[in-house]
């Protein structure tokens, strides 16, 4: 069968390309697991994030970036690669000279199995009070083939070479607690029992016991399987690994699948204590596994991360700031549409929810679609409904309460919804809220044509049977004539109504009212909603005012103006 | 014990959230599966994307989006949701009318399950010639409670009641081949034996065969469980549905979590056979699952997607022009930043893979970093290698000779080298191609102190052994005096060698000589590469000419010059 090419896409049979050969491990354990504790996190942003920026942290900037990964509460950093680069080995020296590290925070560096940069890399290292020494080699069949042209007993002796160096040097460092680290680079296409291979000879090396752990660093180098078959080869090579016990396993993925949390969640399952990561999931190519993402999902499952998220923004600021990338908006939790809802049917769904929350005695989250309360993590409500033409009533009375304290009648919602789809409609591009309440002024508030109220007074008049009647003197220009009113009623509003009616100014019935103070304290404003029914339908008026009873009396005129208008 | 907070995250013991209840599935099949067809893909770039702009499409540019979406290769295009607004109403009249659906192409409309919106939904489907109705409700505990006060069996009659309706509906429009999809909306909250009542009620109204199937679409709606939870849920609803062969099961991954590209992945591996997403991942909050990853990650695996990403910047460009989103510099295979590499091993590396590849008779992709031949989605390698302070010599090389065409011999990758990561060191931002040219340029072709050649002539003397000799006369400026040399040797550069060292002018050694032309025909320059042994040790010179002769005999200068401002 001859391939066909569409474009550069080979189609048809694909020559080019073959499929993950799968680990046989047919009784798997991991798919009946769940994630109840937080892995050790292990932040690489000054490594394998810095590398891959265009324009890499300046020494300044990499201080600001570690002082923050503290804050945030990672417990091992990944601080450079010292022998690498002058400037990777200044940063080193400067953290340790000028004690930024805290004594709860081990820093790591990387090095490769190479006995020049290993001197270099303990020399980078005096005085630190405890440091994970991360050594690594590639592995797997491609590199051994293309990149070193060696066979499999010549990497074997690389890593052990290095890692008996390493043994050696420990003692020139007595002040330094040294915890080795070892990653089979490329795991993720190495063959699984040959990576187990070598890293039983660095362990059988080095000697680790349940007090003093080695860490297995098992990077996904490059993904190349869909997440279960890593989460299988990480089973395999847990169940398989001689003195399980003093070990810990170590994950280290990255997204060319997108896939990487994928990747890491199941590798969890599968037996991995510990994940290596960054934040907003900077990185090589597309990037390492983004712990911000990992650690929020725990916590949105119940599972304390061990990470403070509080105040993501701050943290997003920085980060944007030292690596001038931007955090895509969609990007789950930090992204700036992820705590926005443009559908009608999402926004009636979580206005309702807000509401349903509010009133539980439950402090159990539990709003649809949000599947974080976005106070958690300092972002705010009032971001969480955008209108656009999409958008329905639901979303549009949550923001004109939750913006500017109206509480539309819910009568309302429905011809207010109209009002602004209409807007949205005609303009195409997203409404704001501010434009919300401009929509609104314009369609109840600021009309005056054909009537304006000129003045209002009522008093009240009591009748023989101690009922009370009220009577009211109202100035209404229509059309800019000025008529004065009088008449009688059982409010001032029925008064009002009754007056219109019996001038012949106007024929219409209310039919219902609500009014509300705007905010708290004496001086509010008060606003008040009137429903008609006209000779054109029902509609709202809706007037503001300092006096609740003037108030009602221009809703009255709003609503007939508005009626007048629709005719 | 009492929870603590730590800014707005709880810590400790989290109450606030809970984590999702696993599905009962021990024997579950799909984690021993792999994915060997692509699915049936279905673009809701028109609807969920659409809903999600800030700045919603206008109708020329969801008509630019469809006709690009039937270019992919999408046989199944949500195009809108015709009975929510008058906008979407005439864009899908408009599709019809003006022939824009090609005859493979199926156009989907989708709709609440509400008599009067069912109505409005086949009123705008006259005259097409096939259309998916996707009618939905939303099924889950949390919304049947909050959002809608109803029981199950209520929730279920909503659903029933559509669908009859549509059955009814369907002899309206007989020019029409209509096709049944319901959604379980927030299906993956819905407990899973519900789902399947739900969905086996609107079966038995609908009543499909095998060769008329109904869609039966599970939503993640929210992700809120590990991918793996997600899979166990489509399995068991595979394997529990009644007439399973007259279903297509249907996923529509979001992406709360960073994983809706593995839900659907290990999804298809639990049984489902359609996917539904968008382009990059476009859609509501964190968007919905981008089948370009999911696409081409089934290519990298030698599954033809059946979709066309051959020119995926042409794709990105209208894509971003139409949702006024940027793909994010990561975002899997169409990032910007994803075949870069910076790192120094990573670099030597794929220049390794890249000739190894060259050098193949084989097809097969086999390049260690990139899991995609960049030129199969019209993506070029020039790229690949970008330089900055962590960039090795193999980069280095690499870009010199794929930019430039100077084949820089391996000896001197490490000297250049070291000048490129200085240069990157102290401007602490990344090289460009042509900046590495110009350091080339400066470091080794346009040095004139203290050599600089005048004048180079050279003849052969026939010896009376038939040997030859060369006799050179070369006019040379050492700071600005003139110096006439003489001398002979094997060769013209031997001869010039001896020349210098004769005069006493420098005493060095020639160790090696490189010398090739710059692209093909008889008027491009040559270029040479001298190593010379000087007392400072070894180095380089370099020069060009387009006289190769001249070119030697300027390189030998270029590393005296080289060797003098060293010292």
């Amino acid at each position: 069968m001859s391939t066909q090419t569409r474009g550069g896409m080979q189609k048809g049979t694909i020559t080019k390309y073959r499929p993950f050969t799968p680990i046989d491990l047919p009784d798997r354990q991991w798919p009946s697991k769940v994630i109840t504790t937080a892995p050790t996190w292990c932040s690489v942003d000054l490594r394998d994030g810095n590398q891959a920026l265009p324009i890499p942290m300046s020494v300044e900037e990499k201080l600001e970036m570690f002082d923050l990964l503290v804050k945030v509460g990672f417990k091992e950093i990944e601080v450079g690669f010292p022998s690498a680069s002058q400037t990777e080995y200044d940063f080193t020296r400067r953290l340790i000279e000028e004690n930024h590290i805290p004594d709860d925070v081990t820093i790591q560096v990387l090095v490769q199995s190479k006995e020049d940069l290993i001197y270099r890399t303990f020399d980078s290292l005096r005085g630190a009070k405890k440091a994970i020494v991360h050594i690594y080699n590639s592995t797997s069949a491609q590199q051994r083939r293309i990149v070193f042209g060696l066979d499999k007993p010549d990497i074997v002796g690389i890593a052990v070479r290095g890692v008996r160096l390493i043994k050696d040097l420990v003692a020139t460092l007595p002040e330094t607690d040294i915890t080795l680290q070892y990653s089979p680079e490329s795991f993720s296409l190495t063959e699984i029992d040959f990576a187990l291979e070598i890293c039983e000879a660095v362990v059988d090396i080095w000697q680790p016991t349940p007090d003093k752990k080695i860490i297995l660093n098992l990077p996904t180098t490059v993904e190349v399987s869909t997440p279960n078959i890593h989460a299988d080869q990480i089973e395999w090579f847990c169940r398989h690994l001689r003195n399980r016990e003093t070990a810990i396993v170590s994950l280290h993925t990255h997204n060319d699948r997108g896939t990487g949390v994928a990747s890491s969640e199941l590798g969890l399952l599968a037996g991995a204590e510990r994940v290596e990561g960054t934040l907003f999931g900077n990185g090589e190519r597309t990037g390492n596994v983004d712990i911000v993402t990992l650690a929020l999902n725990m916590y949105t499952q119940g599972v304390d991360p061990d990470l403070d998220f509080s105040d993501i923004q701050a943290i997003q600021q920085i980060y944007e700031k030292c690596t001038r990338l931007p955090v895509p908006v969609r990007q789950p939790y930090a992204g700036e549409l992820v705590f926005t809802a443009f559908s009608g049917s999402h926004q009636d769904a979580i206005n309702k929810g807000m509401n349903a929350q509010d009133a539980s005695s439950s402090d159990l989250w539990d709003v649809p679609y949000l599947p974080l309360d976005p106070k958690d993590i300092g972002r705010s409500y009032e971001a969480i409904i955008r209108i656009n033409s999409q958008s329905g009533k639901g979303g549009v009375a949550y923001l004109m309460e939750s913006e500017f304290g109206l509480q539309l009648p819910k009568a309302m919602h429905i011809e207010f919804g109209k009002v602004i789809k209409h807007l949205a409609d005609v303009r195409g591009s997203e409404i704001l809220s501010t434009e919300l309440f401009t929509a609104f002024e314009q369609e109840y508030l600021t009309r005056t044509r054909p009537f304006s109220l000129q003045s209002f007074e009522s008093r009240t008049l009591l009748n023989k049977d101690s009922s009370q009647t009220i009577e009211c003197v109202a100035c209404v220009t229509v059309n800019d004539v000025v008529h004065e009113l009088r008449a009688q009623g059982n409010g001032p509003i029925d008064a009002f109504v009754r007056a219109l009616n019996q001038h012949h100014l106007a024929s219409f019935k209310l039919l219902t009212y609500n009014e509300h103070a705007i905010g708290q304290g004496s001086e509010t404003q008060a606003v008040a909603y009137i429903q008609l029914q006209t000779e054109s339908g029902t509609l709202f008026g809706a007037a503001m005012d300092t006096n609740i009873e003037i108030a009602s009396i221009k809703a009255v005129l709003s609503g007939l103006n508005r009626s007048s208008s629709a005719n």
